[in-house]
């Protein structure tokens, strides 16, 4: 089977965690524990989210007063070479050495005239007192809402189009390697609506499960994973009522959709269910430590086709 | 003709410059343009320096002094990332969109026995008074050396020994693919003396043209570029009897390789040699400027075999 896993960026930097180098090893290191198996057993294709990364990376260069930030687009590209290192070197420290690897970086179309671009939703970067907010928001055209009690900037999370690198990471597929792809749900880019053919960063985030469904529907996978911290999706979560899904048809999962949070589990049902009713093929949501058992149908919740 | 094309790091971020993203998209700009003829006739491999970028994340995490600053390994795959990413949009954006672009997160395996590791000699990151070096010296095991009246931490330049991901590069090549590859000389890695086949990332900085004579040599490369800012190689550089080498032997090279110096042409001169001797193919040393010249063997210095 060709399985595309999509790693939350939680796996890799738990919140209130430290946001040290180490911390991150430490957690990449159990990671891929439980992904070596799979990787033994299957071609396997991974993509990591990158929010507590791409966060930090905010954090120092807004410390660093003296050169003007980078745009978001290329501390994501920048984040894809962080996380792809460390999971490539971990991964293959657990396999055989012949096991080719390797970190593709991953740009992703969004259309400039996605609705998301009129409603900017995504929290990013630090944390401001409104004044300061304020301010920057005119100096540089930023938008900012509250978080809690303070203010921080928010970009717009646009619909992935297309991916750039698709037919190199198929040839590097063919070949049995494995790729990790779509870091961070991809750099987000368009084309300039000004111009002949004239890709450009955008500063925006696409939703890394979204990315990683594009992801398997053009790889033509067998099954996607969307691994996450818990085991399985609730119904009626924190209700008298709740019980954990199993196996789900399409159509039973989207009756059931409505209920799941934007902020959590929706984007993830979302995104599984968006790829199996455009391959006809399985995807499972559940926890990275039984990905082994979920691989093998055996734990997580997964939406089969009707 | 397969060439590989050794950024520097200077081409895309000058001396002097500020150091802003805007900056580098200009600079990158300038190169992809010089690139892109060559890349319509030839099949290409672009590998870059990344001293100018590194120093930047280096100053940005020490400015945010609520994390440990990340080590240089993983500073080394964030360049690659972030440097891969304006490379493979701008030299895209002025080819045909059927050209497939790779950027390949590069590792390379150095010796823990390498000399270098004696005697670090590469600066790299902010600059300390010499009270406040003293104490990281002895706080985090960091090596220290005065670079003018202040002093900087150095670490070892070890000698390229394998490319890690050379089967993938080979694979994308094979298809038709531009690959940006071996960023800032690859990120150093070594097998841990103490355990068994453990790969690890080592805080060290491989020339980024002894990487990308080694990448030649692997991909069995027809010719290597060196490009830089200067038109040729110089013999007796600025001295009465000073004059510019056209093409050259190797033997030629070899008997006036004492004269360069070490911090500028020398390890340039040395990876051109490296690779014709190894290769037995032409390697180049000029001016990204005038690469399309230099790809048809009208421009800048080229050292062929005897």
């Amino acid at each position: 089977m060709l399985i595309v896993v999509a790693l939350g960026g939680n796996a890799l930097l738990q919140r209130g965690q430290p946001m040290t180098a180490e911390m991150q090893r430490t957690n990449i290191r159990i990671a891929a524990q439980s992904l070596a198996p799979v990787a033994r057993e299957h071609r396997l294709v991974l993509s990591h989210g990158n929010g507590p990364q791409v966060g930090l990376l905010a954090l120092q260069q807004a410390a660093y007063q003296q050169v003007e930030p980078y745009p978001f687009d290329v501390l994501g590209a920048q984040t894809e070479g962080m996380i792809g290192y460390m999971l490539e070197q971990e991964l293959g420290n657990l396999l055989p050495f012949e096991v080719p690897f390797a970190t593709i970086l991953t740009m992703i179309e969004v259309d400039p005239n996605d609705p998301a671009f009129q409603n900017p939703t995504k929290f990013i970067g630090p944390v401001y007192e409104e004044a300061e907010a304020r301010q920057m928001e005119a100096a540089k055209g930023w938008t900012f809402r509250k978080d809690g009690d303070k203010w921080r900037r928010v970009v717009p999370s646009p619909m992935p189009k297309r991916i750039f690198e698709h037919r190199p990471i198929k040839w590097l597929l063919e070949n049995g390697t494995i790729v990790i792809c779509a870091g961070g749900g991809g750099i987000p880019t368009m084309y300039d609506p000004t111009k002949e053919r004239w890709l450009m960063g955008v500063e925006a985030v696409i939703d890394k499960d979204l990315a990683s469904a594009l992801l398997a529907e053009e790889l033509k996978a067998d099954l996607l994973v969307i691994a996450t911290d818990v085991s399985n999706v609730y119904v009626n979560f924190r209700q008298p009522d709740e019980h954990k899904l199993g196996r789900v048809s399409v159509s039973e999962m989207k009756r059931l959709s409505a209920q799941f949070p934007a902020g959590s589990m929706g984007p993830k049902v979302q995104a599984a269910l968006s790829f199996v009713e455009k391959s006809g093929k399985r995807a499972a949501i559940g926890s990275l430590a039984e990905i082994e058992q979920i691989a093998a149908g055996q734990a997580g919740t997964i939406i089969e086709p009707d």
